[in-house]
């Protein structure tokens, strides 16, 4: 069904469904679990106690691109929070997206959560509506994910995992590999290895067990992969491979990589959600973190190095600003016991594993007094 | 100086320092303590860590009534956290307030989180600016918090408890009682002995030892006193006791209880920060409760009663909805070790204990591939 | 099958099954939470995890009472934990049981672990072999169960929970409760309503669905409940109901209620696993705690009032000494999500919930110095 | 006074009060944060607690080479829970030690914890006398502690990390150095260099500043020196530098390095406590993971190496069986907020940071009805 309305390829719809299956079995464990705590009170015949307790009604609006996944997350875990919900899946429209959105959820203030996984556009838009009347909002938005590529990486690596992290989904994730950040020193051979393995790419009905790339989610997409295309090769970008609509039934594009572009280009700072990667290349790691953390989005991000203080600058407070890090693997794929999301213009929000459970509930600060005395300010005495 | 400048008693001002010396010996173990994770991966040759990283620099932006523990609780946080700070204090004029607010710390970038102690009001523009730009807020705004006395209270606790909640601080902190939702059965008791109680307050100048009850902050704040009184009387409430400017210099007003206010009546839906407490009488505890909730805040709040039922009640899913939930004790008043803040207008923040410190940081989900192979979906290879 | 070789009636042998399925339900989630810890170092350039280690194989003993619930708790947590298990049921005869525990595990260096349930005496051997080699041991050993009923208790409440917990499961629980400890003031009612509960009890065949009450275990245990009454009238005791063989094939005894022991008798303070429960009567409070934590072993205990400092003087420091602590809740029955042990002879270590998985596991602190220096006592320097 | 007691170099002495010292500090911090848990109940109308409750008093026996610092860590934490302490001190003479704790704490059952720091020897009679009684005790013994060094390490560090991890302390910490497992490859570079560097280690007066080593303990220990050489030679060793007492006043014996036995020799296996390092040589990584952990202890243990694969082999399930492991610093040094100890023969205790506190306390895990109601297997009605 989601390669028919989606068009993903069959094992990432598969994929989607087993991840549904995972949380329900993560949220069936986290029910006997998720603890509130009982703190040493430092008043005599006090007790201090946090207790979590649900929210009520929990808005969820869901993206596209994860129909399965995205709800399954929030309402194994709002479910089991004590929470109802109220779900809302994505239209293939965005302008009714943000008309329904506005009057339906954001506003509502029986809704005290909204969490909204989509576009940073109508996120935004949804965020400062909840905020308007002091509600809680729970976003996951979009990306602009760098993989960065030491001098020291494993090449085969790389390119395996760019290819997976680029092209996959047809570049339709949150999580897409959008920027290749490459060191000058292994900056030929990985873009050659890369036009090669594009080229290889199975394309065709996603319904296809062999298939490897499907077609784009709407006619909008291609709309927007086009624009994407002239604009880049406008500020002076050169296509390596790909840069066409293919020319037969459904939304289908070629994957493609562009290189010759600048860190800072209009168009390599805009999360364009199709199959283009940006390749840059670089001379000094910091200037490739720099650069990782130069766009407005902060969700994913990779390094491949096999350098040690690399990797702990890289996790660290001078290193990748995005919720999601990762070394040695693509920036896509998440396991369900990590928190999932991101900074910045990502949203903020957390979803699946750690305590991202805390977003569905409201905590409570208890202080009981089973004394028979109330210790007060001295000198308090009333007849 | 906090006597002097704030109009805070003695007490009162040695009591805030104190609780800045306290936290920041929190702080010192939590330094060596706040703990990221280490999750089992269920990839082989994978490790998944969470690390909490710093934010940079976190902007505050503090209120009158408590100049150094509101600092204090954000400085000492913040810092161990590994963050710099840049640090407003109160104006005395809330319409510069907001102005110096605008330009200085919620539309900057470099600041990741604005930490706001003040109004709903101005918190609220506070808010919507900073989520404007996907920035992180943590809000302390007002509270219209309401101590509930049920039958089986014990009545020498509750007329010491609300004395010093309704009267303390002169009525102007953020915790303080403004609405008494007192049973039937002992309406009468509870009201004859507090009318009686305030009588007794020792009203004076704060540097002096035995003062109780000191000046307003501000002649704005007189004016907002009689504005609530009149407003008051003319919806249908009965001074019991106060009512009155009192004849000194300084901006001292009586501390005052009105009756006979519906519970939904407008001025007693809303928070003037002045020692005017409005007197409630229930009849069945849930419904004591829902008045409790439906006010737009929701900070703090306490019940007295002996029943365990009751208490479980109160402290969960169908208890009180604010961040603060205390049995026997008044709505003021608050330990290191548990998280302080408050629900809906009060704005979401934590500040103080538990884990607090989480939103002075960004979360890095970490996933390492170690191992020298990658995982990926099936039948994805590439020569 | 539970019904037809231990003896248990049918809703019980149902009961322990589903236990089995929710403590594996638990694991799953489990086994994507438990989390080591990411400390931040005091060290520049260091990295200090904590992270935990399979123990490798985990020797399990179970007793005859719980054969598929305890060996359930084991093998789910100490799988999910990534050990494997060798499981060594209960055997009729204990002395078997002794002379193959001490050849088969407790010596076995190869086991770091052996988690031993059954009695006391036969876990002190074991834990003395273990500990001999610096082993580790999870030890659950006997009870000597105390509900204390205090004069503000809900009698209606209080005889339901007594027939249940002492003559539930024919009195072979590790929690079935075994001292009741009366207030003065009730103790007259409660003891003529449970004579007359327990005339009530359906027993029969455990094998029929209304069965309330089954056989003893085996002979030997219709030996110890024979000495057991008799020691008891020796020493002083009334028999108020029971104390017979019931004159039927299998190993059926009546449900034995004893009075008019002194708190400290001998047998008073020895835990028989049959089908017992001797009635104390006391007249303050804290002498009925202290009785409560007189015994030997420390797992179970109940009080029964509404007062809400008796109850948190119970469960805190100088309350009941025991892992399990309830209140207006009989001593058997526990949650899945709750740790399950007890202290002083009981043995001390805790299974199901909580962080009982962390006796799988062992725990390693690391530090990883990424850096290029090495930061060492000052003043060392080679060429 | 260390200095002149223990023979402690002055930066080791005031290292040592430091540590106190921020072991306080900790430790206040601990006192507001030491949390048990509140755990969603699965049943209507009741809540599941787990609350840590003091032992009572806590019986504390130190080791002489860490006179303060042992102290510390277990008053500190000890007395924040909220117990009493018992402290016996180091005597000189081990038999003497043997008796009284025999006699004074190990049997006596009002101590429900020994915490006990010494040899391996000692603390298996201690705990063998606790366990009798089913106490609880806390074993930090001794350690037979390797660094592993491999092909790929940085030299510089390796060199300066062993002179320290070595020769530091005279050899008398838990964590020393007891066995240098070299690739080899960087076999005799390392050797060589080491032998240098022990020529540079300024011997003298422990109380003046510029001193390096200073003397052992006692005459005993001087003994315990000689002959662990003199066995080392029998045993096919060769002395590489040092091995002989130095003739001035006080405990003074050369450092010594020790080449050419075997892994599994006898006095390899053996700690002695005093500052000699044996030197082995290895081809495969996983064969110098194994001489690490087929010692008796299981203290502390490092790796110096630059590979990731090595790292989390090291740290994982199939890495070091440690309780404290180190990548690219030495055995010796550890931080307040990890927990140290270690397993095996070291007795499993952990002290210090993490969730140390635990062991001095015991876990209450409370089930509290709140409700009206008894939810009992179903079909028990009595009336």
């Amino acid at each position: 069904m989601e390669s028919l309305e989606v068009g993903k390829i069959l094992g990432e719809g598969v994929g989607e469904v087993q991840e549904y299956i995972d949380v329900c079995d993560y949220a069936v464990g986290l029910s006997r679990m998720f603890a509130g705590h009982v703190f040493p009170s430092e008043r005599k015949g006090h007790a201090l106690l946090e207790q979590w307790n649900p929210l009520g009604v929990v808005g969820v609006i869901t993206a596209f691109n994860f129909p399965v996944a995205v709800y399954g997350w929030n309402s194994a875990i709002a479910m089991v929070c004590g929470n109802c919900m109220l779900w809302k899946g994505a239209p293939s429209t965005p302008l009714t997206s943000v008309a329904i959105t506005k009057t339906l959820m954001a506003k509502d203030e029986r809704l005290p959560l909204v969490s909204f996984t989509g576009s940073t556009q109508v996120g935004h838009k949804v965020s400062m509506m909840v905020q308007e009347r002091f509600g809680k909002f729970l976003l996951e938005l979009g990306g602009n994910n760098a993989i960065i590529v030491n001098e020291d990486a494993d090449l085969d690596m790389v390119v395996r995992a760019s290819v997976f992290a680029c092209a996959g989904t047809a570049g339709q994730r949150c999580t897409t590999t959008r920027r290749l950040i490459l060191h000058k020193s292994v900056y030929d051979e990985v873009v050659s290895r890369l036009v090669k393995a594009y080229g290889q790419l199975r394309i065709g009905d996603p319904c296809e067990a062999d298939t490897l790339y499907g077609p784009l989610h709407s006619t909008a997409a291609v709309e927007a992969y086009k624009n994407a295309i002239e604009e880049a090769i406008k500020q002076g970008g050169k296509v390596e491979c790909g840069g066409k609509v293919i020319d037969r039934p459904g939304n289908f594009v070629e994957p493609t990589i562009i290189s010759g572009l600048s860190h800072d280009a209009k168009i390599v700072q805009t999360e364009t959600f199709v199959p283009i990667v940006y390749i840059l290349k670089f001379e000094v790691l910091d200037e490739a973190i720099r650069w990782n953390n130069e766009v407005k989005q902060g969700l994913s991000s990779s390094i491949f190095t096999k350098d040690l203080g690399n990797i702990f600058q890289w996790i660290g407070p001078k290193g990748s600003d995005c919720g999601i890090i990762n070394v040695n693997i693509p920036t896509n794929g998440a396991e369900i016991g990590g928190a999932f999301g991101g900074e910045k213009h990502t949203g903020g929000g957390r979803e699946s594993g750690s305590d991202a459970w805390k977003q569905y509930m409201r905590r409570s600060t208890i202080t009981i007094n089973y004394s028979k005395e109330l210790p007060l300010a001295q000198g308090i005495k009333f007849e």
